[in-house]
């Protein structure tokens, strides 16, 4: 057996588990769509640009698969089953033990199981893509266009903790307190994908997307897709409790966090009737969901207003790779 | 519109005419299976690992989905779509107008549209990820497993081709005409898919795989996945005129073409009775199928004798990355 076979032997082959997998033994998986839409979405990860090298094997593994479940999530669409491209420097045995092992516990907990992938060497940064399976019933699938005027714009969870913990890792600040810090670090380390919202939206939803690059620039997005514009009231955007200090002591601006990427959590349009039944349901499955703004006739990109009516002038809206 | 986003809108959304890729504007794409199976590939190709950096753009859009391919046609699949991560240096035109240009004639050529994507900046060497979808009736993928003691070992086009033309690329060796080592380079750089015979293998195979890491390594593993040994003649694998010429002055031996990578020809196991069969359609469509040994009973590797009878000693069977 080749150091590569042994390597998926050793390390990938518990985790797939599926029968569509063959254990890894074949050259092709098998999808069952057994009556249902298949969603497809693809999300690679790369050292130093969107995990550190010093992030620990576990959390790179939990972010690969995560950032691939939110989009699912964001879709309307549960998950089915990922493939794994893994591109290594070479074959370390203390860093692919827990990525693997931390991988596993995340298609279980998940309900998202590995069928195949492929692993190469690279002479340049790991870089881990991943494509993920959801399933939807047929034409359900929500899509970042359907916004319509009147709705309510919604957002899950929190926002702008990922870019805090970003910063924090990199400047290596002790402005925040140690809790504190670790927590917003584990926001931008670990995505907590919102699984469970996935029928939730196909039921209230006009459309969905996930906010994964800021919540300025993928509102702008779903805005144009929709042919709408949109008017968000930036105190109600929610933030964590170290967020609010932070922007209270004067350190970041919210600018910057509605702007900041990592986020993961969903932003969706819900018309006004569904509203309250759609915060309700999100919070009886633990997902705190928040009104933020309201869609509006025109195509002018969205705009994010202050207490006093002001609107924030946004340098950047989001993050781009080129 | 980002850089991202404009790269995106501007040389892979041409190539998205799928319904079911919405113009490249979501976060998914929807895959219907219209009551197929659906086999799921994923391979990935890297700067200096499976291309060479002065390898032409347009080559290396075509060696990444076709290796794909390859992959659909051996489990007996017919293309039905693909997702591609793209990991780049920058957003340069000269290379991304051409790659574009070629990926997209590809993907019709293949009837494979693209479905989706991701495209991120990397500090390191190029990387393709392709994760391609096939169809095939339901329950008629084509596995490694399932070769039986007395098949015939049958192997498409040529083997070695690409591996004379990786070495000629490395050594810059002007050992062999220049017509010939043009032949020989693009079978390394551009891979034939066997699309045409993924029909004929649900038809006429007990089992198969693509030939992409080395005949003797892969037809071990389709062996051990079959719970079975085999006996290949080596006289009677088919070689190129080149190879031929090659092998005949000693420039190489046999050993190193069984080994060598990259060919991505179609390996099966085909019953004796349906061997003239298998044979005579794959011509008219165009495909040389030569029947090189025989599937036995054992579970020892297969053996590689010539024409004396005595087994060949590989050093190696074929390619792993670790």
């Amino acid at each position: 057996m080749s150091g590569e076979d042994s390597l998926i032997a050793r390390y990938f082959r518990p985790l797939a588990s599926n029968p569509g997998a063959f254990g890894l033994g074949d050259d092709a998986a098998l999808l069952k769509s057994d009556g249902d839409d298949l969603v497809v979405t693809t999300d690679a990860i790369i050292e130093n640009v969107h995990f550190l090298a010093d992030d620990p094997p576990e959390t790179v593994a939990r972010k690969a698969l995560r950032v691939n479940l939110s989009d699912l999530a964001a879709k309307g669409a549960n998950p089915a089953g990922f493939v794994l491209t893994l591109a290594l420097r070479d074959a370390d045995d203390s860093w692919l033990a827990p990525f693997a092992r931390a991988l596993g516990e995340d298609a279980a907990q998940f309900g998202c199981p590995l069928l195949g992938g492929d692993t190469v060497s690279t002479p340049g940064p790991l870089m881990i893509s991943v494509t993920a399976f959801g399933r939807t019933p047929v034409g359900r699938m929500i899509h970042r266009q359907g916004a319509k005027p009147g709705d309510r714009v919604v957002v899950t969870g929190t926002i702008g903790d990922a870019f805090l913990g970003l910063d924090i890792l990199r400047t290596k600040s002790t402005a925040v307190e140690t809790a504190a810090a670790a927590r917003l670090i584990d926001r931008y380390r670990v995505p907590q994908p919102r699984t469970g919202l996935a029928s939730l939206l196909r039921d209230h939803a006009h459309a969905a997307m996930d906010v994964s690059d800021g919540l300025a620039g993928d509102l702008a997005k779903l805005c144009a897709a929709s042919g709408v514009s949109a008017r968000v009231e930036a105190s109600l955007v929610p933030l964590s409790a170290a967020a609010r200090s932070l922007i209270t002591e004067g350190r970041v601006g919210i600018e910057s966090l509605l702007a900041g990427g990592d986020d993961y959590e969903i932003l969706c349009a819900i018309p006004e009737g569904k509203l309250s039944s759609f915060i309700e349901a999100a919070g009886a499955a633990g997902v705190a969901a928040t009104a933020i703004g309201i869609i509006e006739r025109g195509t002018s990109p969205p705009r994010f207003v202050d207490g006093s009516g002001s609107e924030l002038v946004m340098r950047r809206l989001s993050y781009s790779h080129f």
